[in-house]
């Protein structure tokens, strides 16, 4: 069994699309992740649910629990509406060490080890220049564990 | 809104466990993550479904891509079926810096920042040295995010 067996067609944004239509399509479709593609249509991101998460909460309460307290429901509010002018470019976090992306032959150890080590529920597969589709840690362990 | 009102009863395993079962757990009932308790009934770990994943990759395949792909089929149905021995305990890695754990105030900002920074997709809730349940990423997303 091969990645090429266990993808499917899964959605993707561009770095230009609004940080409030990431999060939409998340919540929405149930996504447990992102794929950011280029012009050209290829990943140049692939963030996890918890990433997408943290686009819509400001640094300084990420960093400091205490404060993420006392912020009351209007101010929540407020930070999410804000959001509305930002783009996921300007959201996404530094280009990481290694993104989770392979090719069509990926076997079931390495696609399991790349969500492991990249901590994404999400695979993104591309060959020959183009993005095929994407596999899921969900689609991963239908497949793989014994029921 | 506060924790109280997102939270939902949530499946938890033992460190007894073997792992085979956690990751049936994961895989049969489509989960985010796994909550691991103590004999009380208390969390003692909070797993992004990547980790459990994680506990099914030998630890060599996950650091050697390149081994990964050499590795035949027949060869990772041997390492799925070699962890019927072992428990979540050996498995689970080290005490984290932080938990994603709460108590029913937390807010959503609070909820949205936890999950960001341990990136799980999973808060458990405790009140009083009682597990009252979970929130999940995709049920803040659905109340949070404006449709």
């Amino acid at each position: 069994m091969r990645a090429r067996d266990l993808l499917a067609a899964f959605p993707t944004v561009t770095a230009d699309a609004p940080v409030i239509e990431a999060a939409r399509l998340l919540a929405e479709q149930d996504l447990p992740g992102l794929i950011v593609v280029d012009d050209d249509g290829l990943p140049v991101s692939i963030l996890a649910g918890t990433q997408v998460l943290a686009l819509a909460v400001p640094r300084y309460c990420q960093d400091d629990p205490a404060l993420a307290r006392v912020v009351d429901e209007k101010h929540a509010d407020a930070f999410l509406s804000s959001l509305a002018g930002r783009t996921v470019r300007q959201a996404v976090p530094p280009r990481p060490r290694e993104l989770p992306v392979t090719d069509p032959d990926a076997t079931v150890l390495e696609l399991a080890a790349l969500m492991a080590r990249t901590r994404t529920p999400l695979v993104a597969v591309v060959e020959q220049g183009r993005l095929l589709g994407a596999v899921t840690l969900q689609a991963l362990m239908d497949r793989v564990v014994p029921s």
